[in-house]
């Protein structure tokens, strides 16, 4: 039996990939999208979600759409040089047919998972104010998610959002320290392995060869996309971030993980970062907190593999 | 016609009073209770709601149940040589018969305003995490809400939790900070008046003659209460925080009030104080801010009257 | 025995004023000024205190150019609206004959006071930097100074360089925390009281019938910094700031103080606060800190007459 | 000619290990020692250091003692368990004939570094707050000193006194970040090769073969401090810290460099980590901030050699 996934998404050009990728996968039954602030606002994160159930066919899978601002503090706005103005590489498509639920994204992902206890792994690939909503109008979904796989992060790394963070995380840190703080199986997929999956240009040409409507889809936004690492990274292809996600939720055993108490910061310009406490002493500010599985090494051509071969499925 | 107002509360012996003041007015129409952490847990703040609607025979009066720890932070822990170990002057009641609804605080709140649209007053005696919740979760709140009208803050007066901060905000600041920038209009009935609304031995001792339910109640539950600022403060009487909101709501004409743009600290040792900003100059942590419609004087004398008339009705 | 003094300065027109009326009192013997950034740069704080000694007919008394920026970030730059570009009004004096001592600010403090143990007092006008500096560098002094009476904070009144601190603490609150926290004897003249000491626009234009070089100096350069008062706060005259804390030297009965252990916020938008601990409960944050002589009251009449009296001897 | 150094250190095994290394190095001329609260309290690190000299035969050169706290706050105290609580591994030397001048470590760097313009070289291997406070006494220095060399920081790699922070950076961030910022030629040593960096027990063994008092005395105080680095990490041998910056200043082609500009956080349990910002892109908390050369990569094994050879001269 597949297994379920909500997937907490701001599409964006790398969220596209990602959720075509988990529906492309046998493996994995997607119950639902929510959406929040990050590459875009979270409407426009809403309308894409419901444009890409339409484009993939699924317009049944339901789309929640979450809050438009962190816990704290109000959204520091989107990126559009790197995903386009709508999010879609700036290919400007027509309004959807359909829309979101009428229900929020916290509330979506509560009422799934206090209903099916043990069976909903949370795949959040953008910041994380949706499901610390979530922990605090319900607590009790922490004993009854599967497994919550998060986009995010940079343990043994630097940031992509500035010297310290991570993008996702940076957008929410006080969400995210509630996150990494409860007492569920996290694993973090950040950019300690992503920086290393590379999808290189022959990969993204190859998008435009298979024939259905998804993967031509992604090779009609990622032009835009791929600009973007090519004129700040003087780069090649890009960097696979979200997708990294859904394929450890696929197969862990293309990482190589460590079990470390993690802390965000909050403060400072550092904001952002996620700390490990490494190595045997306990250090106070890391006191009592869980264990988060992160991963720190990958697979990265079997990964690649992957995600091309469920796309052509 | 009466006006619809939620009392968000950690009942708390005067929030006890301030929900039975409210209950006795006839001008007030107590459509509901939601519940939170600060002088007990917010689970035994609902049952305490639960059981005073008991007391005062109006069990159909809905208590929905809040968040239990503040937006970013887990809750520091409850006052017992305040308010009691029960929250309730150490009187140790018997369970309840009925229970709090299905429905979270920020749920109802949310549902209760958007159905009544400028109907509905909201008055949160407590931290403010439920209502900066619901903002999160459904901003349209600031539009369709009648009035706030909050117990707690200070402003020209220092604090009482610490030197700085007032012990309702000090509670969570984040969302308190989040509650006084919303577009909504926010009265903050704080220490500034609330130290000023002395009620004395005599009017409490009163609380004992009066021949219903829901005073004699009251003057069960006050003399440990009463203890606690005799003993803390060197004071006679009590200090009138709760009810001094919903005096507010009754007749605003108490008090005598400023409008001021107003940010609460999160940082540093001033946590949870709140900072308006007085004068013509504009200041940048203040700029774009609301104003605030902030008490800073009271008829203290004919407040105190107009609570015990009640009671007495 | 005239009792000696250091002040420490940023001149500055109020700062002049200070100057001159302990110049001026026979009870106080001006051993020497120390330079600080504020009103002005050091540098051009130390070229206005040489050439006020200059005014006065006293060139003989030392100037130490104290450090150019607060203990751990950047100087945030004068105020010219309120002393002009050249800190005296706008008169632009030439450039004065002599210049300062070699002798660094703080290192000028620690000889003086411990070569007479017992006998300096030290009355800051300015930000504490070379007051903080110099405990680091030696931290007897604490034991030798005879007093310190700073010019700055707000106890209980809003501040004046934001809605939470005044400007000498705003301007170095680590330092500061320092001055405040060290076990010396220390008296706050802050907002609390020369808010409430208003010298007229009479008493202004009485210098200008006083007949001595420093009256009639301090008649030059007002002018500018009565427009500042008049268009930033609809005011007529000026608060007397730096002058109040001579007053207190001179004469401790013109105030009504209380010992409360005090910090300094170094955070958030509070940043420059000063906040006593009252009342009897140890706040965790304030404790083992030494009590400090707050101003809470003053006989502003008294005052203005004792310095007009003194600029007329 | 050989090189002017003058070493600010907290002895400590390590120092006195890096201090005798540059005695003994003919390419160095030691010109005094400044002290600094770190492994040991300030005055304990001036005993120390005498003693040093006296063991060493050098007697002449000078000791100036230093500031005993951070720029902002109160040292947080010792580590005995490290260093011991003499600082000299626990062999409790008898008093040192010697003491340490009258002038101050800030005064003494200041004096020295104006007084041979371009000559001197400063490395300091303890905490920063001395440097920082010659800093704001003299700014001039930066365009007179010949170079600075630290050990300390942490820009790639996890930290040692949190998960974020090296040690001497932790115990002072403010004044690190204010050394980090000066327009002067900073090289830093950190752990980002310093633990890399690794003297083995056959190594330490040698000195007890090495027939100078100089290699003798290390011999004595090194057990101590090879048993932390046994029972903290299960580790044979030690780390070689301030040793590395010795080496640095011997011979910089140990060393691979990377140059970035570089802040020290000092807000939350980030508090005391380096930042660099590495990458094209400019970040507004980095801007205007001058590049430092940072230690990234080293030749271990011909570094230890370099010190063996030069204990053995």
């Amino acid at each position: 039996m597949p297994r379920k996934i909500i997937i907490d998404t701001d599409p964006g050009v790398d969220d596209t990939m990602a959720i075509f990728f988990a529906l492309k996968s046998t493996a994995l039954d997607v119950i639902g999208l929510t959406t929040i602030f990050g590459n875009v606002h979270t409407n426009l994160a809403s309308t894409n979600a419901v444009r890409l159930m339409e484009i993939a066919g699924t317009p049944q899978i339901p789309v929640a759409t979450g809050v438009a601002n962190p816990l704290t503090r109000a959204f520091g706005g989107p990126v559009p040089f790197v995903h386009g103005d709508d999010g879609q590489g700036n290919i400007h498509l027509p309004p959807p047919q359909g829309k979101p639920i009428e229900q929020s994204a916290p509330e979506f992902i509560i009422e799934q998972i206090m209903s099916h206890p043990g069976e909903i792994t949370l795949v959040p690939v953008g910041p994380l104010t949706n499901i610390a909503m979530a922990l605090r109008l319900e607590p009790r979904i922490t004993e009854n998610v599967h497994e919550v796989v998060i986009m995010g992060g940079n343990a043994l790394v630097p940031g992509n959002a500035s010297p310290a963070a991570e993008a996702n995380i940076r957008n929410d840190p006080e969400a995210a320290d509630l996150v990494f703080g409860a007492p569920w199986p996290v694993t973090m997929v950040g950019l300690d392995v992503t920086h290393k999956v590379h999808m290189a240009p022959q990969h993204l040409d190859h998008y435009k060869t298979i024939n259905n409507a998804l993967a031509q889809h992604v090779a009609r936004i990622v032009p835009h996309y791929r600009n973007y690492f090519e004129s700040s990274f003087d780069m090649e292809g890009i960097y696979v971030h979200d997708s990294s996600a859904i394929a450890y939720v696929l197969d862990p055993t293309l990482f190589k993980t460590e079990q470390w108490p993690l802390r965000v910061e909050t403060e400072g310009f550092s904001r952002g970062k996620t700390w490990p406490s490494i190595g045997k002493r306990t250090r106070p500010d890391w006191e009592n907190r869980p264990l988060v599985n992160v991963c720190v090494e990958v697979d990265s051509p079997r990964l690649i593999d992957m995600e091309i071969a469920a796309m052509e499925a």
